[in-house]
């Protein structure tokens, strides 16, 4: 063989691999029916509240499904933040009628509830051994899933993960599988023009983490993605706010909606291996204080970019601020960092209105160790910058002002 | 349902569905006798010319099948710009030697001639029988193809096409097919370290005229699809030049390899249904001229864009101009278009150093008419701009100099 210098930087090896298949648009539902009896004829159709019911997406389903001559179960009352018993009940569901598919219609909880479910249909033992940090039980089998989505955010129906929360223990704890992937997608952004102004700018907020729990990292990967993130924070910046004005603006719910889903499906993460930062601590938070998710993270995450700036970490906000906000690349790299912090927190707190600080959303001092200690798992998390409980509860206190 | 005003701008809806597995980075040969055991025992190795043989790929692959006990069966000597009596060939072993699965190693050219092989050996007719516009048999059903790429250009590893030539008709054809999608697909960017700056330049050149066919487009589509796609011009720019320079040099080859495979999956389509422009036209040359195609692109596609500015056209041109090339957004429209156009022209004949006319490459106007006739059917190409022969026939004299 040719000899070569071999400059190999270090870009970790990845495999791909994201086989949901995703119906996009408003005139997807004739494939529903075709996909669900690839599995079987028995559905369980999980959702929340009764918001499907509103904007008449239940009645269509249910019609699609009976027409069909399918046999429905139904789990509904799913929560935000879902709990673990909503999983057990669905699980024993399963095991009961024989399920076939699960049909989770909602955002992430539902579809984030329904993965456990149809994990737990396929073992003896409590789902939440799945969760449990002390257990980890192995994930080898699921039921098939098909989701239909309702809310721009979490990016679950095209991806591995889920997290449930276990008000008893006071735990909110993530999992990821391939077992528990969808098999298909139906995303019609019409289903989210009833997503109100504040829900829709926690999704926001949401999807902006994602992004920048990857964004932000140590390990040198593909510019490329880089770019492909840049231009989904750009995505979420331009159509978020309109979405908010104009809530049947559809080329406004179809780009947030379909930027949610490549936000966390796995492929802006290339090779990168270095654990998340906002979210573990913001899961510490909504699990004594049962906030949303996106409004924790927006409260949090500038705060924490403000911990994590110095000489070591300013590069990659220089190429934030530069590359998303537009800040002038000639000015010094600090003062590009600052302002484009200041962007941030421009959008987060103006531009989406949401709540600021920790007191005005009812959160004080009182469990901030324990939270702390939570988030660090005991230890370090080695995210972007290394952070103890102690500097976790320095960004905590930043967030009370 | 709450009323809304349900402004439905003109965004097509689509399927996404790319369950290709792609195992990237330096260290993935291991995973190989894997994918294969999954479809069987008995592997047809296809590959093109000794450049597989000189990076010692050849005895690699080789090896690890014959060490798995697997029986491998070889075809060599593929071409560029593949012809149809090697898929013939293909075809006829797959029969002969009841072939469990296919495994291309190469190129464009030898992954799109093994996708017609695959398909070939499950009809009893003339595999060409595919292409001919005449027949169009339909490709119900195909042999799994696994594949290892060794040249970033086509994107054949992981969408659904190929080209085929015919020299006995003059005939270039494409054909897609989801029965044709690969299996697995192995992006190793160290087999691209020997591809020569030439082949750099062009395969850069091919991936960008992917780009442009589907963001140079009246489809009214996502934005957050455009920044995908303005992200890897601007990948393709920054990281041509460096490989044609080291051509060792892993962190440019990776990016390179990796664009050039989302350039064309299909994830940047969305819901775009325009024909493309440059590549039908560009087939027809390379037809009867067998130049490269990346080169018979470069010299087209600048062209093609001068023929296409207008008072219509010109703000996709100046979206191009000032997201690509950072022009300034400031100066008249039509001036930044045509800056954006000759910045396209430098990076393409002065950086990747690319002929820059047809006799440059010794094409003269013999065959204009008739090429330029085949390119629109007979009729007209509805693309970014519609064109008839005479359009394309005005599009090759300003190719002459």
């Amino acid at each position: 063989m040719q000899k070569f210098k071999h400059i190999f930087i270090m870009i970790n090896d990845f495999v791909y691999n994201i086989p949901v298949k995703v119906y996009f648009g408003k005139d997807q539902m004739k494939n529903l029916v075709p996909e669900l009896k690839k599995y079987g004829n028995r559905v369980l159709m999980t959702y929340g509240g009764g918001s499907i019911k509103k904007i008449g997406l239940y009645d269509k389903v249910v019609k699609a499904i009976k027409d069909a001559g399918m046999e429905l179960f139904e789990l509904s009352g799913i929560e935000p933040n879902p709990r673990i018993d909503s999983v057990r009940k669905g699980a024993q569901m399963c095991k009961e009628h024989n399920i076939d598919v699960l049909l989770a219609v909602g955002g992430g909880s539902t579809i984030d509830a329904t993965k456990f479910m149809a994990a737990g249909a396929c073992v003896d033992h409590d789902p939440w051994d799945f969760l449990d940090l002390s257990k980890r039980s192995p994930i080898v089998k699921a039921l098939p899933i098909v989701t239909i989505l309702t809310l721009s955010a979490t990016g679950s129906e095209m991806d591995q993960g889920g997290v449930i929360s276990n008000p008893e223990t006071k735990d909110k704890i993530g999992r990821l599988s391939p077992e528990m992937l969808p098999k298909a997608s139906f995303l019609d952004p019409t289903n989210t023009f009833t997503v109100s102004p504040y829900q829709t700018a926690c999704g926001a907020a949401d999807m902006l983490s994602h992004i920048f729990e990857v964004y932000f990292n140590n390990n040198l990967d593909l510019y490329m993605l880089d770019c492909f993130m840049e231009g989904m924070m750009k995505t979420i910046i331009k159509y978020a706010p309109i979405a908010m004005r104009e809530p049947d603006n559809y080329e406004a719910r179809a780009n947030l909606m379909w930027t949610s889903s490549w936000a966390i499906n796995g492929f802006i993460d290339g090779g990168k291996r270095q654990p998340w930062s906002c979210h573990p601590i913001e899961h510490e938070v909504s699990a004594i204080y049962d906030i949303t998710h996106g409004l924790g993270l927006a409260i949090i995450t500038p705060r924490w970019m403000e911990y994590c700036l110095d000489d070591t970490t300013v590069d990659k906000f220089v190429q934030f601020g530069v590359n998303v906000f537009g800040i002038d690349a000639k000015l010094p790299k600090m003062e590009i960092a600052h302002k484009a912090i200041d962007a941030l927190k421009d959008f987060l707190f103006n531009t989406l209105k949401l709540k600021r600080t920790f007191p005005e959303v009812g959160i004080d001092e009182t469990n901030f160790a324990i939270m702390a200690k939570k988030s660090v798992n005991g230890g370090t998390l080695n995210g972007f910058k290394p952070l103890q409980q102690k500097d976790v509860e320095k960004i905590f206190e930043m967030c009370m002002k």
